[in-house]
């Protein structure tokens, strides 16, 4: 009988017999398993929450009990026992569910997370709202140990620690693993909780080799011990009732404590012990190649890719280990991103100039601060959208003090299947409104080489930001050569129209100038701007037109509109980029589309904008 | 004999005797209480380092070995004693010296901190940098308790523990205070290590009552637990050496425990209690008011003022009464600023729904999100500055939700004396960027609680920016009125110009539209953009003029910029605006006028680029 199909909502796990939650959670595991084989997706973090995820909901009053789920990616057994599961084919795909958690999907989605170490926050948002309320609800955050790592859960429990009477517990599920394996003090120590030393050497003080009345003495002093001289755990000293760890996987310890844990206010804490990839030997044997897999054949497992693509991630990769053995003072910094960001090579090359300071980015970006100040010259390899986390170290740390660190931005601009919250559509904006940065965006593989090369040889703060996946194949040479600081090129002579084109936006921009016979500009530096090709073009054209894969609002357009107001130009301006919206996941080159970024939107923006016929008609992307 | 007048350099400290030293101390003392005294600055935190810093400048080769004072701002003794004596008169004021560390004024100064929580991360780096270059300095971080509780503090820790071979040595400053007295769980746990329970009990336990075999066999079961069961302290959990706490005003403490640390390797953490406004009964009383004074009689002490003040913050501080006797569903969030934003009243009134989450913006933004998700409509109080700490919390969790959360932005522009560090001139660029983002600017007091009221109603994400400071002195209405979405208004019917102004450049904008008998539009939405407005200024007048308190580049002048171009609105544009330039301390109007953004320069700069004889000049802030 296969109970999975029958579960539509959570209440119906409620009346089911342990056995048969022990059943559904073998059924569970499996349909995860087909499921992600089928639409890739995020795996070994699902599987190893299935058992954790049938226990919150049997034992929770869902949705009226608030579980908020830390990152989100593991929220595949959460979505298809609350209603979704004939919708996980359409996972991550454009009009199809989410690989996150969103409040506008379901109402047991009760608060988006993508980005991590939210959860202790907004739970303890939600606990203390019940309680101005006088509502009686519980609020989970479930968290894993590598988002425990994030300052921001530590505000979160040290805030939380100090609230007696409200019903929050904090669930850590600990695999010992973020995306890469975790590293840090924190691990040292929660790795030392799981090893049970800790619990077992507590336990067993004092016992065995006594005789009875010094066994009385030594409990007494056990007990005088525990109370006085240390709480129990850091967990503790934080306010919070810790128990744990017990086993994530096992049904028969994870409802019973949690039924107990449902009865206790004040800040609670359980330290559950997962296996990332649980149940797939696979997944298990490598968590990190099935963290986030593409399509595969679940019987024969992820299929080694013959020719490794080129991405742009790799051209960093490739780029980081050639600079980096042409400059010892060369230090890689990633924070927890050594996969994602291409650094695994670089560790390996150079283990010593090599910093994964965990899910950290604040910390990450004073920290090279910290070294730059010493004479050397950090190179950070961060996601756009996780630069937004280190913003205000950026700007008091690096760019105030005109320190040299290279940015290395990332997955810049639209990315596809991880959808509006890993978007890199704002650091245009927010990185060149900042006195001393400079701000470049690669066109090509080999041109983003150049570029990274450009930020290291200048001596202050500077970001290349380049997209996710591949690009236009450029070939990439092998040299270390740089570009003159603030200098644009022209890449196409046309006519009437200059189309001034940032980063991946020259190719399409090339196919429509084509098209137009318009002249297309190659900008590459948003900061400092290229004023002078700007003013060439300006008096050499009827009209400028500014293409980017980022926010219109404050982006590379508004920088050319700010030149042209400082220099006194006045012609007509189109600029072109993404919309004033939150751009949820999908294909990314169909998104691009949608926006009009692709050769065709940009050729028929121009077209009805500038068309003698209809001269003053208004574009897509307006605001 | 005045030893103090001798120290040009700390080098001379270390050839005094210990006597010798603690009359510096005491000289140290009285120079800095006389001096804060004319210059206005920080008191309470700089009486609390004087032994401190002596200590550590006696033990430690500076600036060979590199302090980082966390915040910054308790470091009068350490400039006093590294060269800057004579130039305290000066402190705070334009091309004087800085009121925190600078890496341009002073080798001394290894690292600028003015933000709290960056010392451990920048150390960190010194540290590593350090070993990777084979030289033998020491990194020490000194940081306050208050600063402890900001996240990045403990990512910085996190990631220390793990490398046991450097020279790393965090002096936690403890004086139970920030700027507020402290919150959290962190704090209580620093209390109960002060007040020697723990550390007492420890040694005590098996002493005393027992038989001496016994007593053997306790201190056997001690030593074990101490070894087994648990490390002494949280910062032992971390990876570090802990010792402490010792009296942070007794240089026979302090000297021989920092020369025994020095010779320790690896990550040590040393536990300093001291007291604000240590030697000064009046600060010591009342260190909150003793914080950041102006001028004061040291005999006589801050005199009580009359009548207090109209500012902005009590604008607020007022509003957010009113509201939240209004609307029960109001909270109020501040992250350690109950007295900086405005928040002791509130408190006063509505305690249970005043929550200062310790210094802990990125908790802050996503906790008001959490509560807003469950029906209350949060308002956080935040400096212009320190909201940086919380973008991507801004975006991921309250934008990107679209949830009701009002941000009350206060500091926003030019904020005089704390300088660069502390400008508020990001904010319009990095906010308007963010869709679903309502971004207003108050040009007066009485706008400013209309905007916080229309902030408040609009459901969904909402800041308004108000200056550190008095305003126009409009006389602020009872009511709790609003004003309609994305509407502006105009100020004055001119010719020709229209100057389109934005907050607190309205009142000088109108005095330049007089002069030049300019129309004058008071826009008070950045966003969204009264469109409507712009397009019937564009139509009327020959030239349009933007002037705003914030940076130029991706501000609100661009934001007209891009509004002309998707208008297809072509037409002369002058963007008036803080330069693409970090601005130093000095008193806010003169450093707004040297920026061309009083009235006379707004009039000036008009006058140059408009002017028939000269019409394509450029103007001073081009960028």
């Amino acid at each position: 009988m296969n109970l999975l199909e029958k579960i539509n909502d959570p209440a119906e796990i409620r009346h089911l017999s342990r056995p048969q939650l022990k059943q559904l959670a073998d059924e569970l595991r499996a349909f995860v398993i087909e499921s992600v084989a089928q639409t890739g997706g995020h795996l070994s973090s699902n599987l190893g929450t299935v058992e954790l995820t049938i226990a919150l909901h049997n034992v929770f009053n869902t949705p009226e009990d608030r579980i908020v789920w830390d990152v989100g990616h593991q929220t595949y057994p959460h979505k298809i026992l609350t209603g979704r599961r004939d919708q996980m084919h359409s996972l991550r795909q454009r009009d199809g569910i989410s690989g996150f958690p969103r409040r506008d999907e379901s109402p047991y989605d009760t608060f988006g997370t993508a980005h991590s170490s939210t959860s202790i926050s907004a739970a303890l948002g939600m606990a203390l709202a019940a309680k101005t309320k006088g509502e009686d609800r519980h609020a989970i955050a479930v968290i894993g140990d590598g988002a425990m790592t994030a300052g921001m859960a530590f505000e979160a429990m040290n805030n939380a620690g100090i609230h007696d009477d409200i019903n929050l517990l904090v669930v850590l599920n600990d695999n010992d693993m973020s995306i890469s394996p975790p590293v840090g003090a924190l691990n040292r120590y929660l790795a030392r909780l799981m090893s049970g030393q800790f619990y077992e050497a507590a336990k067993n003080v004092g016992k065995s080799v006594l005789p009875a009345p010094v066994r009385e003495l030594a409990k007494r002093l056990e007990e005088h011990a525990k109370g006085m001289i240390v709480p129990a755990t850091m967990f503790e000293e934080f306010g919070f009732n810790y128990i744990g760890p017990i086993d994530g996987h096992d049904l028969d310890s994870l409802i019973p404590t949690l039924q107990n844990l449902k009865h206790l206010k004040g800040p609670q804490f359980l330290h559950v012990v997962t296996k990332k990839g649980q149940g797939y030997k696979l997944a298990e044997a490598d968590p990190v190649l099935y963290h986030g897999p593409g399509k595969f054949d679940p019987a024969e497992g992820i299929k080694p890719v013959a020719a490794k693509k080129v991405t742009y991630t790799s051209v960093f990769g490739d780029w980081l280990c050639d600079m980096g053995a042409a400059d010892k003072r060369l230090v890689g910094i990633t924070p927890a991103m050594r996969e994602g960001s291409g650094m695994v090579e670089f560790e390996r090359r150079f283990p010593d100039r090599y910093y994964d300071v965990g899910i950290a980015e604040q910390h990450a970006v004073t920290f090279a601060a910290g070294m730059a100040c010493e004479g050397l010259k950090p190179v950070v390899a961060i996601y756009s959208t996780f630069l937004q986390r280190g913003y205000d170290q950026l700007i008091h740390d690096v760019a105030l003090q005109n320190l040299d660190v290279t940015f290395a931005l990332d997955r810049a601009g639209l990315v596809g299947a991880d959808g509006a919250t890993h978007a890199g559509n704002y650091d245009i904006a927010y990185l060149r409104c900042i006195p001393n940065m400079v701000v470049m965006a690669a066109s090509d593989e080999n041109e983003c080489r150049q570029m990274l090369s450009t930020g290291f040889q200048y001596n202050g703060p500077a970001a290349v930001r380049y997209p996710r996946g591949g690009g236009v194949g450029a070939k990439v040479a092998n040299t270390l050569e740089t570009i003159p600081l603030g200098t644009g090129e022209i890449r196409r002579e046309g006519k009437s129209i200059a189309i001034l084109a940032f980063g991946t936006m020259v190719a399409p921009s090339l196919q429509a100038g084509e098209e137009l016979n318009a002249t297309v500009a190659n900008m590459r530096f948003v900061k400092p701007l290229d004023v002078e090709l700007l003013k060439r073009l300006a008096a050499t054209h009827d009209a400028l037109v500014t293409v980017e894969e980022g926010s219109i609002m404050g982006g590379a357009g508004a920088a050319v509109a700010e030149a042209m107001a400082a220099e006194g130009i006045v012609k007509p301006l189109l600029n072109l980029g993404l919309p004033d919206q939150f751009i949820d996941h999908g294909d990314a080159g169909q998104l691009l589309a949608s926006c009009g970024l692709d050769a065709k939107g940009i050729a028929a923006s121009i077209r009805q904008r500038f068309s003698k016929d209809e001269p003053r008609l208004v574009v897509n992307n307006k605001q």
